[in-house]
């Protein structure tokens, strides 16, 4: 994207309504903007990040062997009376009357009409199992909405819906969702931990929430410091093999990590003192096994091997995705702006131009430009006529994960500056030098 | 996809309440679930359509140098009161009142939304030209909402918005539109004919509406047979080539065709009588520009080159996606089912295991099933135990366009069946002569 065609309304001023850096920097950098208290619009730079974010949690949930479908986001209050949802769940749920008076609602999550739509079509355990998820806006009128995308109103959200004929065949799906899970946060470049969480209002009997560790986190969590240590990295994974699942998930689960909810301390106090931890953390996800509970009240049965109609073992599991973009940036910023992990970056190489309008400077940027585009890059190119101040300025808080600077000086040498955002190291390379090292350390985020 | 791990709830009976045949369709191939009144559920089967025709709009759009951003489904009712648009949509708009009872509304449409964004970051003609648009679902509280997607409460919809300096500029973008409309439809394998159209609530001088020619087609249209001679086939466009643009257009809008609206029997007559048509048709996207309706009492200005500010020159443009879903269908169908587009089946190549747990069957689909996944092609593998007869009816009712039915007597002699569903042609070929059939065959839909 040349910059000039580009709508990236960068602020100046840092917006005094923002508290914490992640809504700070989404303002500054473009990316959002609030059209009312909670709701957000995404500007292209933010979208694109959205975007991404989506297109890795779809890739990871089909790898799992989990199926994208797409439910709306208005619903008749029916269902919800029918499972006893609907008085329940308070004035957090946006609630609507049509031009017919009927009572429809905006969906805070799915359970009621996934468990319709399951009891509708499916009568045989030999369909099973089946995992069903969608990745749909959802609202919940926050009564004090806040920091930005992390606790707005209209939030977008990956919540998944397993369906299996054994409590054990449940399990293996809440552990396939746990490890799906580790590997898109490690993809994304985060590290989110799995703690044991409390139910809340989903209900059941096991839940863990993975949370990002960070200051501004609304959570407080206790953990052993070795849980930081496990990495998924490159194994390979057959989501079919069970004990392979609960290999991983034992490995996980196997140290002391908990939300101040289900928080012991009595247990705590057996982790050794100097791996104690006690801090804030950010939830990014959560995983529940709640058995009959939908299934149950609702009537969702298949007939088992033996001809006998048996209610459905279910669970449900969510991924806050776009709250995940101001964890991301929690996560990953320093003083001049955001440092977007690889994988992320809504473009991965920037190009600045120092002098535009200079013959040499031009050719040199429109052929950079055009190598990183052919090589799957998705270069940012400012090519505005701005001073080159604004010009780093802008792509430091913009984040992209590598910068190519270009400009008569160096081109009267043969090489351009390729800097790092992260490191803020920087090489002068030759033109096609630095495009073959941008194409080889970005390899693997594409 | 083995169709033993995927959601596809076929229906064997029609469903009574569904009138035309798209929706009859869609119920019975498992694409869609009625959720509410006009809301439906889209299950996986659909949601891959809705997904892909996504992909075209969006790659369509971009081509174009239109720029993705998202803005929210739920809107202060404020900008809306601004606009004076609030008390004159009528009841088709769903309002909401929030837990601190502000007034709220499901967004039917996004001028002021996005006007306010503009006028919010825009300074000078330099940042112009400027197209934003985003894919978003939309709500219209329709008062007999019916034929399933086609007239829907809460519908899928891409919306764009031109902001230029000049009315000549912003005619250039109403031409950018009026082409890349032309592509996108010709790209899904549809036959839409732009018509001069009323503007209605939207307002404005100049509008298109685009239409798919059907029986079921609620808008009664008049044109001129020739029309829908014009292909826009493979010719290379430069998106800024005003002159190119203008041709096309001019093409397109030298012969006759209007909607029931903007009709003219006196002008229709001229058109020879036996060109003169009178149809029905569905339509599928809309272009309007309507110059400074929303910028002047929104105060989005700019500053002109001479200094001084001058609200801006715009147009909105829409393309209904999922009502999209059901014209692709009235258009493409026969009396076993949908017929897809190459570009826009949801899945390309369907295998037929003629006798499953046949260890020279289940070898050779396994193999073709690798090979075309491998391809690129999509492919959809009936490896349920089912008597042939349903699998067929199956594949027929759901459309690939390519179908390879695997059999033991086949194998035995090498060979395997290709049929195309369109034609119902088969041809008996081997197993590596079908995949590279099929690569070929659907190269150009990728």
């Amino acid at each position: 994207m040349r910059l000039s065609r580009y709508f990236l309304p960068i602020l100046k001023e840092t917006p005094s309504e923002a508290q914490i850096v992640s809504h700070r920097l989404m303002l500054r950098a473009g990316m959002i903007r609030q059209a009312s208290a909670g709701i957000y619009s995404w500007l292209p730079l933010g979208f694109k990040v959205l975007r991404r974010l989506e297109q890795i949690v779809h890739e990871e949930q089909q790898r799992a062997g989990h199926i994208p479908m797409l439910m709306p986001t208005i619903q008749s209050a029916e269902l919800w009376q029918e499972s006893g949802r609907y008085n329940a769940y308070g004035p957090e749920m946006l609630r609507i009357r049509d031009r017919h008076d009927r009572d429809m609602l905006y969906g805070p999550t799915n359970e009621e009409l996934i468990t319709d739509i399951f009891r509708s079509s499916v009568r045989s355990y030999r369909e099973l199992p089946l995992t069903l998820y969608h990745i749909q806006w959802k609202f919940r009128d926050e009564i004090r909405p806040r920091f930005g995308v992390m606790r707005g109103r209209e939030f977008l959200m990956k919540d998944g819906y397993n369906f299996d004929l054994t409590k054990e065949d449940a399990l293996h799906a809440y552990n396939r969702h746990f490890v799906s899970y580790l590997r898109t946060y490690e993809r994304m470049g985060l590290k989110a931990i799995p703690m044991r969480a409390d139910t809340g209002p989903i209900g059941g009997d096991y839940s863990h929430e993975f949370l990002v560790l960070a200051d501004t986190g609304e959570s407080e969590v206790f953990y052993d410091s070795r849980v930081t240590d496990f990495e998924f990295g490159d194994r390979a994974i057959d989501f079919d093999d069970r004990a392979a699942l609960q290999g991983i998930y034992d490995q996980w689960t196997s140290l002391y990590a908990r939300t101040d909810e289900t928080h012991d301390d009595t247990v705590f106090a057996e982790v050794p003192e100097d791996r104690r931890r006690k801090a804030r953390g950010i939830e990014v996800g959560q995983i529940f096994y709640f058995g009959t509970k939908y299934s149950e009240p609702m009537g969702a049965k298949v007939q088992g091997p033996d001809g006998q109609a048996v209610p459905v073992h279910m669970g449900s599991h969510g991924i806050g995705v776009s709250r995940l973009v101001g964890a991301l940036i929690e996560a990953n910023h320093d003083e001049n702006g955001i440092v977007w992990p690889a994988s992320v970056a809504p473009f991965k190489v920037g190009v600045v131009n120092l002098k535009q309008g200079d013959t040499d400077a031009d050719a040199a940027c429109e052929a950079l430009y055009a190598g990183l585009a052919t090589r799957g890059l998705d270069p940012l190119y400012d090519d505005r006529e701005e001073r080159a101040g604004a010009k780093f300025a802008g792509m430091d808080l913009i984040g992209c994960p590598w910068r190519i600077t270009v400009g008569p000086r160096g081109l009267k040498n043969g090489v351009v500056e390729l800097t790092c955002r992260r490191t803020g190291e920087s090489e002068e390379l030759s033109p096609e030098a630095a495009l073959d090292a941008c194409a080889q350390r970005l390899a693997r985020a594409l």
